[in-house]
């Protein structure tokens, strides 16, 4: 594959037992929560702030104490719960990682925040980083 | 502050066992690491892989045992160390930050990788995410 790739690095997902309390350092950089939204597939409330090249940092308050945030601010506290590479042509990427032996969370993609179709490659395959894969949905796509 | 602020989202610093192991993933998406670099201040050997929009993976092999890296992966085994956000008038943003009682890790700028200036919000002020604040140094600066 040839440089540039199509990866971008989209957003840091950081896991918080509330928005309000968790978005006090970016406010006093000087950042403004941008979006809210509830992504009940994941069981989280998701507080987006913006930076200046197309990324973002998603503050994630758990919806319920089953929502797997929940589970991770339970055994380790507050922090980085994923980061999230934007891609084109998820589905193929995740056939491909699945045939190399790449451990996956979901082996199709599923919808995510932003209207994106997302999946996770999980920690055990990716030296303890949870990555999620997200690709922007076409535009006039169902 | 007005909208667009200047921060971006630089890189997010991943702490391995050997930059070979932990790069594996990556190489598996297609990534190419373009750069290796001691930075002997940190105690890290930094390889890094780009991706489109600006940003950076970097993978952290400690150069020691007594590397701050070493010992989070003794004591959290690998996963992502720090992110680090791209700014400008670093020095005046520390004064900032520590006037609001923000906990730093260094309270003046000091020398990173690729020659820029950084210092850490510490995780205890940043709901538990070690956060690099870095400025490129202006050209034909000392």
């Amino acid at each position: 594959m040839k440089w540039p790739f199509p990866y971008k690095l989209d957003h840091i997902g950081i896991a918080v037992s509330s928005l309000k309390d968790g978005g006090k350092l970016y406010q006093a950089l000087g950042f403004t929560q941008v979006h809210v939204e509830d992504v009940v597939g994941e069981g989280v409330k998701v507080g987006t702030y913006e930076l200046a090249n197309e990324a973002r940092i998603e503050l994630l308050e758990p919806l319920g104490e089953n929502s797997p945030v929940a589970k991770f601010l339970e055994k380790r506290g507050p922090g980085v719960h994923h980061i999230c590479l934007r891609v084109e042509g998820l589905a193929k990427i995740l056939q491909q990682l699945k045939t190399a032996g790449i451990r996956l969370v979901y082996d199709e993609p599923r919808p995510g925040a932003h209207g994106c179709m997302i999946s996770f490659i999980h920690p055990a395959s990716a030296g303890g980083v949870l990555i999620e894969l997200s690709e922007k949905k076409s535009k006039g796509a169902p």
